[in-house]
C-alpha cells in the first residue's frame, strides 16, 4: 500500500497521522490542533530540550526503518530529560518531507514515535508538518517535569566526586559498523543470494537501532535516595560528554580504561573488525546511557546498585581530564562534536 | 568578515551563538548549557508551540537578509502564543547548516532571534545545532504562559458570533509578489545599473520582511475586558484560518468582501501588478493578525476599538463557510494548506 501525499494535502495527512493520539497525563490540558498545546504543570518546574534531525546526517534510511526512526527520535529526547532527573510528559513533533515518501512511510514513522510515547508514557501534544526539497527534516521538543530541588545539572561535580556511567558503552557504535558492513556485502551481490550475517550480534543492532532512554536509572536514584552531583546522557560518546561536565563544573577527572563496562558483543566485533574498543566507547556515542557523579562517601552505596559503575573519579581542575590506559598511561580525553564537513 | 565556522568546530560555534544571552524572565531558570532548559511556570498554564522552517520552501535567502529571518522565525512563534490568549515566555532555537554559511552569517542569523526576543520579552534557553548538506534549516519551539480561564482555542466560535480580525491583511504577499518582480528586474541588467524601485511600498515590505506579532492586541483584549470566544493567528491566509476555526468550532460563517481591511499600499500594488486584492487577503498568508471571534452582544465595545474590523459572523454549519461579495454574491471558502509539489 503506498498512498501519494497529494492524495491527502496538508490538513488530511496531519488528520490521518493525529487521529489515534490520546492524551494520558494529568499535565496534559490540550494537544495537537490549535495555535500552541496547553500543559498543567503546577508547581513542579519544567524542563524542555529540542533536537533537529536530517536524512543523510543525523540518519541513513538505508539503515533504519522509519518506526524504528520515530521510536530513537522520540527517546533521545526523553534521554535529554532524565539526564536532569527529570520525567518526560509531552513531546511536539515537526516534519518536513519530499515526495519520495508515502502516508504509510509517515505513520510507520509516527507509530514508532507513539510506541515510544506509549513506553515513557509521554504525550504527543503538537507539532508541524510541511514539505521538503531533499528528504527528511525531523524536529522534537520533549517537556519533563522534576521537583525544583531535585534537578541535576552539567555544573555540580566536585573534586573527590566518583563518576559513574549506567549500562554499557560502545555497542551502538559497533551496531552502525555492523549495518555499514552488511550494506557493502549486499550492494555487491544479488537481491536473495545473500542473507545478512547478525547472528549473535542482536544486542549491537538494538542498541543503534532502538535505543531505551534510562528512566529506570532515574527511578532507581529516587529508590535508593542518591541525587547525584551532576549527570549528563551519553549522546555524542564517554570522551565529550565527561568533557562538558568538567568543563561546565570546573573540575578535572581520571577515567580508568579498565573500569569502561562493555558488553561481550561489543568486545567480540570490534576484535572481528580490528577496532579498538575503547575508542568505540570514548567516540562512538549513541549508547544513550547516563553519566553523572556522587560524592564519595557514595562509594558503597553506588557500587551496590545494578547496572551502574563507577570508572573514575573528578580531580581539581588543574589536573585535566585524563583516561589512564591499561599499561597506566595517562591520556587526555578529546572533545567530538560535528564540524561543516 | 567571513569565519570558516570548520575554525570555530561545533563548541565553539556555540559558545560564539549563545555568549551575549541573558535571561530576563522570573520564569527562566536555567537556559542554554545543559541537556534541557530549566523552567519555574508556577500555577499558570503552559503554552507550547513548535515551527520547522527550510530553505527553499518556507524562505529564500535571495530575498530576505539573516537578520530578518531569525526575527520572522521567533515573530511567527511568538504569534502563535498570542493566538491563545497568552504570553510567550522562552524559545529553543535548533539550526543546521552547511558550509555555504559563516560563523557572521549565523550571528546574524542569532542578532535577529536576539532582537525579536529583547523586543517580545522572550527568553532564549536552548536549542541544537548540527551540520546540514542542503542548506539551511530552522526549528523554534516557543513556551508561554496564560490563566487558565482566559486560554483561547479554536473551537468555541457560536453561531450569531462576530468575526474580528487585526490590522489589515495582503500586505505581506504584496510585499513578495514586489520582491519577486526587483529581482527578476535586477538579474536582467548589470549590478549598479538598476535600484530597486520600493519607493511609497515600504511598507508592503516591511510586513513580508519584518512582520509582528500583536501583542499588542492582546493586551487589548486584556485592558478591555475582552475574552475572544475562539482566536486563530493568520499565518496561511484568512480563507485557511477561517475554515479551521469553523470547523473545530463546527460552525458556519460569512464574511463580507467589503469588510476585509486593506491597506492602500496593498491594493494599489495589486492594481499594478493586475491582481485581485481580495485573493491576496484570502490566499496570500504571513500576516501574523488575529482572527477571532466574540459574541454578538460585544458589538458596540469591539467596534469602538482601535485596529479591530469585524469582517462578518458566525452561522449554523449547515450554511458552511461563504464569502459574500461586493455584488453580493456567495462564494465557498477554500482552505490553502500546503501540498507536496
Amino acid at each position: 500500500m503506498r498512498t501519494q501525499i497529494a492524495t491527502l494535502g496538508e490538513f488530511g495527512l496531519i488528520d490521518r497521522l493525529t487521529k489515534s493520539i490520546r492524551l494520558t497525563n494529568e499535565t496534559s490540558l490540550k494537544g495537537v490542533g490549535d495555535d500552541a498545546a496547553v500543559l498543567d504543570l503546577g508547581t513542579k518546574k519544567t524542563l524542555v530540550t529540542t533536537d533537529l534531525l536530517l536524512e543523510g546526517i543525523h540518519f541513513d534510511l538505508t539503515y533504519v526503518p522509519l518506526k524504528h526512526l520515530g521510536y530513537k527520535a522520540a527517546v533521545v529526547n526523553f534521554s535529554d530529560i532524565y539526564a536532569m532527573n527529570g520525567r518526560p510528559q509531552q513531546i511536539t513533533v515537526s516534519i518536513a518531507i519530499s515526495k519520495r515518501f508515502s502516508v504509510e512511510d509517515l505513520e510507520a514513522f509516527y507509530d514508532g514515535i507513539k510506541f515510544a510515547c506509549e513506553t515513557y508514557g509521554v504525550d504527543l501534544v503538537g507539532g508541524d508538518t510541511s514539505s521538503s526539497m531533499t528528504g527528511f527534516a525531523i524536529s522534537i521538543t520533549c517537556i519533563g517535569i522534576a521537583d525544583g530541588d531535585k534537578i541535576v545539572y552539567r555544573d555540580g561535580a566536585k573534586p573527590t566526586d566518583l563518576l559513574c556511567v549506567s549500562g554499557d558503552l560502545g555497542a551502538a557504535y559497533m551496531g552502525l559498523q555492523l549495518l555499514v558492513r552488511e550494506k557493502k556485502v549486499f550492494n555487491g551481490k544479488q537481491q536473495g543470494e545473500v542473507q545478512p550475517d547478525f547472528a549473535g550480534r542482536e544486542y549491537l543492532l538494538e542498541r543503534q537501532l532502538k535505543p531505551e532512554a534510562r528512566k529506570d536509572i532515574v527511578a532507581l536514584f529516587a529508590a535508593n535516595d542518591i541525587l547525584p552531583t551532576s549527570m549528563i546522557d551519553i549522546s555524542d560518546g564517554l570522551s565529550s560528554e565527561t568533557l562538558h561536565l568538567c568543563k561546565q563544573s570546573n573540575v578535572g577527572c581520571r577515567i580508568f580504561e579498565d573500569r569502561i563496562p562493555i558488553d561481550y558483543q561489543t568486545a567480540a566485533m570490534a576484535e572481528t573488525f580490528n577496532m579498538n574498543v575503547t575508542t568505540a566507547a570514548l567516540n562512538g556515542g549513541e549508547d544513550y546511557e547516563l553519566l553523572f557523579t556522587v560524592p564519595l562517601q557514595m562509594h558503597e552505596k553506588v557500587s551496590l546498585l545494578n547496572g551502574i559503575h563507577i570508572i573514575g573519579h573528578i580531580t581539581k581542575p588543574t589536573f585535566g581530564c585524563n583516561l589512564v590506559t591499561r599499561d597506566s598511561q595517562e591520556l587526555k580525553l578529546r572533545a567530538q562534536g560535528w564540524n561543516i564537513i
